[in-house]
């Protein structure tokens, strides 16, 4: 077990770490030279243009500015949520509301929890008694293993249990309320937007003789007579992609060398055609690239031609539009076929949002494929423990000792002992975590979805089975490790809530460590943008010739909601289930929490450019996983409670977990519809149910 | 555990009851007293009048028809299926395939088990050589149990899991498909029904200084201006419900008097108006009720107005028509409102199939009822248990003995000893569960469903689960009984499918006793109408006064689907558990099969009345039920291949789960949706998908 030392100097040393990034952070964003890497959104937005601040003098030698450490802050607040929806979209303001509703849950749960339950456990005292049988820290001390078994005080615990999960869900609700009708009210006010009128339709038929243009239009014209514009079909046009891409960077290089000859007039640029520029016929690079590009030209055309014209570049996908929101909604919510896995229709994504990949793949093919990835999905969630349970044995510094006695010397080192203990278990399983997004990623792509958002979303679902399993239950299972999961798995399964139950209050310093790791240096990290600043400098060395060049160096990145919701759902979990064992835990939450509120926003204003915009649509999944963290956290305290002789708490728990399955129940019903259907009523936002819950909620 | 002889003396009782139960059936169906018990349906048909073959003459003295024992069977056979979806339905029609694709399925796995796994579980042999240890009865010689552990003969098994996976798999697809195109062919064919065109549309909300028809009105002339056609309010017109039955009543009477003055002119009926006739005025009875019917009337159209006019007596449900099929089809699948839970809009059931009195249920109050009875639901199954295990204790006469040292002279008597060992566990049980449906039904209408044909699906899906863990679980661990629940409850998980797997072929000759108490002499039962038979005498005797008494004494009945399809479900579920465990118990399936076959066709065609058409809306759920039977019978062998130390079998093992649950989701969205939408396409039965998947299937 880790002491409390042991976790000071943890905290010490990601304090430190947050700190020297911020420092970092502090003194790079203010150089001109930087300015693309920490302000590409408003670059993009037009905010910015290309010689701000005289973006030729590359370092900045205003002093004063160096002493402004936090001047950012204040920047990243002062705009108002409508500001932000405008200027990042709906998605990115909506997802800054995890972390509000994080602090709305944890604050007053904290400060409940810390004014009621840590007197409560340290006046029970029965680990002062114990000490010598068991190695416990000083945190468990203001943790419920403080407390006697068979004790009345339970019934507090239990007490705070209720209060807590009511508390959760009053604030879900409310969220899920607003979010809900942020979501409608985004979708009304937009201005004509085509995705809104639109409908995708996929496995169309064949028939026989005609064009699937044709078809498409005969079974619209036929079965939506009233409403229905027109269709657009989807090419195959690969080919024609590649040869558009290689004229682009013909295109770059002409404009490099006319660029060059503008500024040296007396001498027009030359080179060689073969290999780099080594050998080959000597040219006049301007005319040897015009000359290329005219050629290409030529190919594109004919290309385009030919794609228009073959029927076999057609896929069976279409995109149909209709002269109202009322039409495609219609269409878009109903069977168009007898045959239900023909005339699939489905709103359409956005432009930017589709997936043009997966936009052909038959019905068959798609069953098949989603049934293989969940198989791969539970393999790749199990098999992985094998490796992480390795690595958290690694915290177990006399587990090492026992098997390489030469390290011993070093281990005993008191800094080296303390800094092993307290850093290692939380950065090995960061690590470890940071290639799987994009396995993931794949995997969802392989699935069949059609949207860039459904495909975050998915990865998203995936990555955060994957930590629950992992992370959570493998920290807590296998960490206390080998000796543990061998007895678990030959338990009956009444045994098993009690196995975590045990577990939970241990490994409260494992789970503090991690935050500090992950939540705050990481935060810090994400702010500092180590990985970008890099790659854009050593773009702009080496690749860099034109202003197009640099636009494209630029890599302003987005939320990557894939990565970032399972890692948020996650602290939910630790937050609920450690806020009645061990509330010690609930302030670096909050710290978290409130941090990365800090940094997101900054980042949102400044940095990231979504690349699609799907109104929110991923609210019901963070919704869900918090009632299903409240779910774990009932579950492990009753395995807790029916360790300490609690015998009583059982019958008074077992409500709890109904009464949360019912809320979720409920809210599905009354909300989930709004992120999956399109009302068919005309008349928005007046006299209707929803003004009156506005005022109600 | 029951030997083969208890077993003969069984089928010697069962088979006997169904032969006397038949012959009592022949006599009595022929008597032209009891005419309207065995062909009501017919008489409502029209088919037969009320004086048909002379009703008067009581008893038939016709000799020669005494002869033809069975000759009702080739009547039943002699409709064709188009004719009996005319004269009985839809539903009964597909009702009756679920026998017929019982022995699809059965009778090709009956022919290849008795021929490949027979032979190779008796040249098994390892029973003989632990005879003196476990008392096995006979039947185990041709079961799983007889092959020595660690055999290589396993692999045969596995193979034939697979084999008849596979052929049920098949079968299940050619019959989902059948019964899906024969709805779509049924509700396409169907003369102009009121309600395909009409859309059920439920909470409403309030809105004030208008009435509910006029709100409905205007909602829906704006979102659905093309097809919307009226809508029809409902009122809550219990009182005047009750005033109509009233005069309906004293109508009876009147026509009673007049029948008997008519017969007597001599002398006008008179009678006292006090209780039963004994006190009060004289009055002449003819008067006496035409003028309480006058009176009567007047009351009946006050209450009317006042019914029409209260808007107090509006309910918050509509049904809304619409000029086509389209326009109904659209609002009925489109979400209306942006608040989700008002103007919630469906199918309207047919007329006949409503139930009114759950129309008015809001939404908050339906999910908390069904959150309620589905707690309700679980504790009835589980708590059920408790009774079920004690009667089958009994069936261990050695514990009666122990218990009650003075019985032991009677049961040992061999007779008595075969009869009750034989008999008596499955009778208790079919009594047990007598009452249940009645209870689950009770339990659906609290639930809030609006259709008395999705009161008795979801009653059916109780019974379902009740039969499940009761019947087949309760019989299989409680029977073998108290000695093993209690290792069952502390064993680790991976223990379960084992401690079943080693129960099941015990209990071989327990569910064949079942079998033929529930199949065989049940279904005879069914056939005879006892109840009925007495209920309508009794009636005729006291209370038929009229013609239209006598009519309304007829109790043709419906099929009982809550209690029917469940019972059938479980002779899938034993069908396929037992294929490859004890293939000695397919021919008794079989027989129960093909005989409840003839007898339920014969009774759809000459007594069942259906109240209501869903269209085979039930097949969805047989379907889903018969590959949970097989994902059963999967865990089933897998237990009991691991305990036969075949572990070899495992990996080989695993596949077929997963293949069946990916078999199951393609299917449910390949028909499913067939069931629960109405497509919109215009053109049917021409060019479309469905015909040409006809021509492959």
């Amino acid at each position: 077990m880790a002491t409390l030392q042991d976790l000071g100097v943890s905290a010490f040393i990601n304090i430190l770490g947050a700190f020297v990034f911020l420092l970092l952070f502090a003194v790079l964003r203010i150089q001109p030279i930087n300015d693309r890497v920490y302000f590409p959104k408003l670059y993009i937005a037009g905010k910015r243009a290309a010689d701000h601040r005289g973006a030729r003098r590359a370092i900045n030698l205003n002093l004063c500015t160096y002493f402004k450490f936090l001047s950012w802050v204040p920047g990243a607040l002062r705009m108002t949520q409508t500001e932000l929806i405008h200027h990042a979209g709906l998605d990115s303001a909506v997802y800054l509301r995890i972390y509000t509703l994080g602090l709305k849950i944890f604050l007053p749960v904290m400060v409940v929890a810390l004014l009621v339950l840590i007197p409560v456990n340290v006046s029970g005292g029965t680990l002062l008694k114990l000490r010598k049988d068991v190695m416990f820290s000083d945190i468990d001390k203001l943790s419920i293993s403080n407390v006697s078994p068979g004790s009345n005080r339970f019934f507090i615990h239990l007490l705070m249990a209720y209060v807590f999960t009511f508390w959760t869900c009053f604030m879900l609700y409310k969220e899920y309320s607003n979010v809900a009708f942020m979501r409608l009210h985004f979708l009304a006010s937009q201005k004509r937007c085509a995705d809104q009128f639109t409908v995708i339709v996929r496995n169309i038929p064949h028939v026989s003789s005609h064009s699937t243009s044709e078809t498409v239009d005969e079974f619209f014209r036929r079965n939506h007579p009233d409403h229905y514009l027109g269709q657009q079909s989807v090419y195959n046009a690969n080919r024609y992609a590649k040869l558009v891409k290689q004229k682009e960077r013909l295109q770059n290089w002409l404009d490099y060398y006319q660029l060059k000859f503008e500024r040296h007039p007396e001498k027009r640029p030359t080179g060689r055609t073969g290999c780099f520029g080594f050998c080959g016929r000597k040219v006049d690079q301007i005319d040897y690239y015009r000359a290329r590009i005219s050629e290409l030209d030529k190919r594109i055309a004919s290309e385009r031609h030919r794609v228009l014209n073959d029927p076999k570049a057609v896929m069976p996908v279409s995109f149909v539009t209709f002269d109202s929101r009322w039409g495609a909604a219609v269409c878009a919510q109903t069977q168009q076929s007898k045959n239900p896995t023909q005339w699939l229709t489905n709103w359409a994504p956005e432009p930017r949002d589709v997936y043009w990949q997966n936009l052909a793949i038959p019905f068959f093919s798609l069953s098949i494929r989603k049934f293989l990835i969940s198989i791969a999905v539970f393999a790749l969630v199990f098999f992985y423990m094998i490796p992480i349970a390795f690595v958290q044995s690694l915290a177990n510094l006399e587990g090492i000792e026992r098997v390489a006695p030469f390290l011993r010397p070093v281990i005993e080192v008191k800094v080296v002992k303390s800094f092993l203990q307290g850093f290692l278990p939380g950065l090995a399983l960061k690590l470890f975590l940071y290639i799987l997004p994009t396995v993931l990623m794949i995997m969802s792509k392989v699935e069949g979805y059609v949207s860039l958002s459904s495909l975050e979303r998915r990865t998203a679902s995936k990555y955060y089975y994957f930590m629950l399993v992992n992370v959570f239950l493998g920290s807590i299972i296998a960490g206390t490790a080998f000796e543990q999961l061998d007895s678990f798995f030959h338990d009956p399964p009444s045994q098993i809530p009690r196995t975590i139950g045990v577990a939970v209050p241990m490994k409260a310093t494992f789970f503090m460590t991690y935050i500090m790791v992950d939540g705050w240096a990481g935060i810090a990290n994400e702010i500092l943008r180590m990985k970008p600043l890099v790659i854009y400098h050593l773009k702009n060395m080496f690749i860099v010739k034109t202003e197009r060049d640099r636009e494209r160096a630029m890599d302003p990145r987005s939320i990557a909601l894939g990565e970032n919701l399972p890692s948020l759902q996650l602290y939910f979990l630790l937050g609920l289930v450690y806020a009645v064992v061990t509330p010690i835990l609930l302030p670096f939450i909050i710290v978290f929490f409130a941090f990365a509120y800090l940094v997101y926003r900054h980042q949102i204003i400044n940095v990231y450019n979504q690349e699609y915009e799907s109104a929110a649509a991923f609210w019901p999944q963070v919704h869900s996983r918090i009632i299903a963290s409240l779910l774990i956290s009932h579950v492990t305290l009753f395995g807790l409670l029916s360790t300490m002789k609690a015998a009583y708490s059982t019958p008074l728990l077992i409500f709890l977990p109904l009464l949360t399955i019912w809320f979720h129940k409920y809210c599905k019903s009354r909300f989930e519809p709004a992120f999956r259907k399109y009302p068919l009523e005309r008349r928005l936002w007046r006299r209707t149910g929803w003004s009156t819950h506005r005022s109600q909620a």
